[in-house]
């Protein structure tokens, strides 16, 4: 396929090393591997995952459920929080496959017992200090409450504790991740030797990608949900937890204007092809970084240049003058992305090193 | 249609209103109103502008030019520097209706003039500060030197100085963003007098928001294009050129979470509904501000409540203690979004007051 406009490129050798490096990581510490697939929104790149053993999965919202049951996955989590307005949809689901929801307050809890067919899995949310969602791990009594509502109920199973430590993506340094993962961890275990008598199945279910791919062990941990790994990114590659090597996604963009009194190139590629997510990079606000193109592959230029500036369909590149005259418009160059899970959502297929298209889904 | 997960909702009152002031200051002012079609992507949207008198338009890619020329509109700016990678859909478009591009380089119209098959109207793109694409106002040689080009030519046919002030975007004040505007086109005319003896209808042609909305004449402008203001959003009404009620898109929320100890509600709605555009308000990140909605419409409450954070399906509203225990989980709340044009880009469909469902393409 020729590329005349902005194209994301997936590597799927660096792609399917970064799911075998997660696969077996779990596999070795016999933690339930359970990937988010909300990063790819692929039914083509959700089946390169059955071939390391993947049978259960994560996803964001009702409808990648949906689309996900549909290409033959039977055991999926929602990491969000019930929306009881979709209580229609999730009883559908729920029907056909082994559904896990998010709980944090016994009046949804009591919501979902009242209102659902069939059983589900139903994970207590916790916060270990990211502060989105979840009750905090120190309202002790709060949880129990909770979880005493379970009793009785015939729909609703309590499953365990799932948590979502989102502060590792902020975090200054792989010591900080660590900190954060293994403080968290401590207190998590607290809980459950407070219910697993109650409770002898009830597992803890922990998710980010910073903290699943720095681990060197995932022991005490039942299963992990990390998604963002399958692809990285350079905000994960500044955050120290991939090497840029192991991005598996660049957006191919044609140059179309270059300005040699600023040593900068503009790019076919803006806001809504990359989002506007940004990683500050020695001061300075980024939102992409140049490789060079080669046969639908890329390659690392030994000095770093940047996507500095972004509008709705313009990029800026900021360049020097060793290397601007060895770019010109008409072009293709490759940007890594900053949030390949956010740039995903912005297109409609892969293109792959042999030029086969994978599609991409939206919801 | 019940509304179940984030839904763009749309206020067609108040989008035609915004139409209808900008095409009547126009008409006053004998300017040619040619509105940027980017902000609705959408042919029924497109479709209001002729109730106007709008019958030539911008768009921002070949893309949408084929798809507002598959819906009758024969007279189209794109306005975005020349990618000369998507050549053959150029030499299309230009046969089939009257197509005016974006040239700012010798070696680029020369490739324009070869590759053509049919005539195009050419703009030359200057930069007045900006700084993203054109040619510096400044360098008149480099300007001269790309305008003799045309002599001789026979597919490239100059039509005149294209502009984008989208500096005016980051104005402190209305005083700031005339300022930009005013200084902008007194340079402009310059360039006009220097060149309207050899080219008689060449015309000058400006474009952003921000002062064609604060304008209150568009004296010595030729053509305007405009395209955010069919909707507005928070970014605009912040920077003071339109009200918070001229704001014609809002995205309707479930409420998911509720965290009473720290005055927030978690929404589903996130980077992936909203795109990450922000403003600072109050030296605080702002990524859409919280209204009411009853039956379809919006109400602004009288103190201001702002989503806060945003992951990828999540966002949290920062509330207080007088105002938290009336929203519940289940509800649905409004968002005024930041940057209308990457909102809509993210949906697939607008809905109106009465349920009717407009289309939204991506490209």
């Amino acid at each position: 396929m020729e590329i005349k406009r902005p194209t994301l490129l997936i590597n799927t050798q660096k792609c399917k090393r970064n799911i075998r490096n997660m696969a077996e990581k779990a596999a070795k510490f016999k933690t339930e591997f359970r990937p988010h697939f909300k990063t790819h929104q692929s039914h083509e790149i959700g089946q390169w995952f059955r071939e390391f053993g993947v049978d259960k999965i994560t996803v964001s919202s009702v409808q990648m459920a949906q689309y996900f049951a549909a290409d033959g996955w039977t055991d999926i989590t929602i990491a969000f929080p019930l929306n009881i307005l979709e209580i229609e949809e999730i009883n559908d689901l729920a029907q056909a496959i082994h559904l896990n929801i998010l709980i944090e307050s016994r009046k949804i809890l009591q919501f979902a017992e009242e209102n659902l067919q069939s059983e589900v899995g139903v994970f207590v949310k916790i916060d270990t200090g990211y502060h989105r969602t979840g009750i905090p791990i120190e309202n002790g009594e709060e949880i129990g409450e909770l979880i005493d509502c379970f009793s009785g109920m015939r729909k609703c199973n309590f499953k365990g504790f799932l948590v979502h430590n989102g502060h590792t993506y902020k975090a200054a340094s792989i010591k900080e991740i660590e900190n954060i993962h293994f403080n968290a961890l401590d207190e998590l275990k607290g809980l459950r030797e407070k219910y697993i008598q109650a409770f002898p199945n009830l597992i803890l279910s922990l998710g980010d990608t910073p903290s699943m791919s720095v681990l060197n062990n995932f022991r005490d941990i039942d299963e992990i949900r990390p998604g963002n790994f399958v692809f990285y990114d350079l905000m994960q590659s500044q955050l120290g937890v991939c090497l840029e090597d192991d991005i598996a996604v660049v957006m191919a963009c044609p140059v179309v204007a270059k300005h040699k009194e600023r040593n900068q190139i503009v790019i076919y590629g803006g806001g809504v092809h990359f989002s506007k997510e940004s990683v500050i990079i020695n001061n300075h606000i980024v939102f992409g970084k140049l490789v060079f193109l080669e046969n639908n592959k890329w390659i690392i230029p030994p000095h770093s240049y940047f996507l500095s500036s972004l509008s709705q369909e313009h990029g800026i590149i900021q360049l020097d003058e060793t290397i601007i005259n060895s770019i010109n418009v008409g072009q293709l160059i490759g940007i890594l992305p900053v949030h390949s899970c956010l740039s995903a959502d912005l297109h409609n297929f892969y293109l792959t090193e042999n030029s086969h298209r994978i599609e991409i889904s939206h919801f």
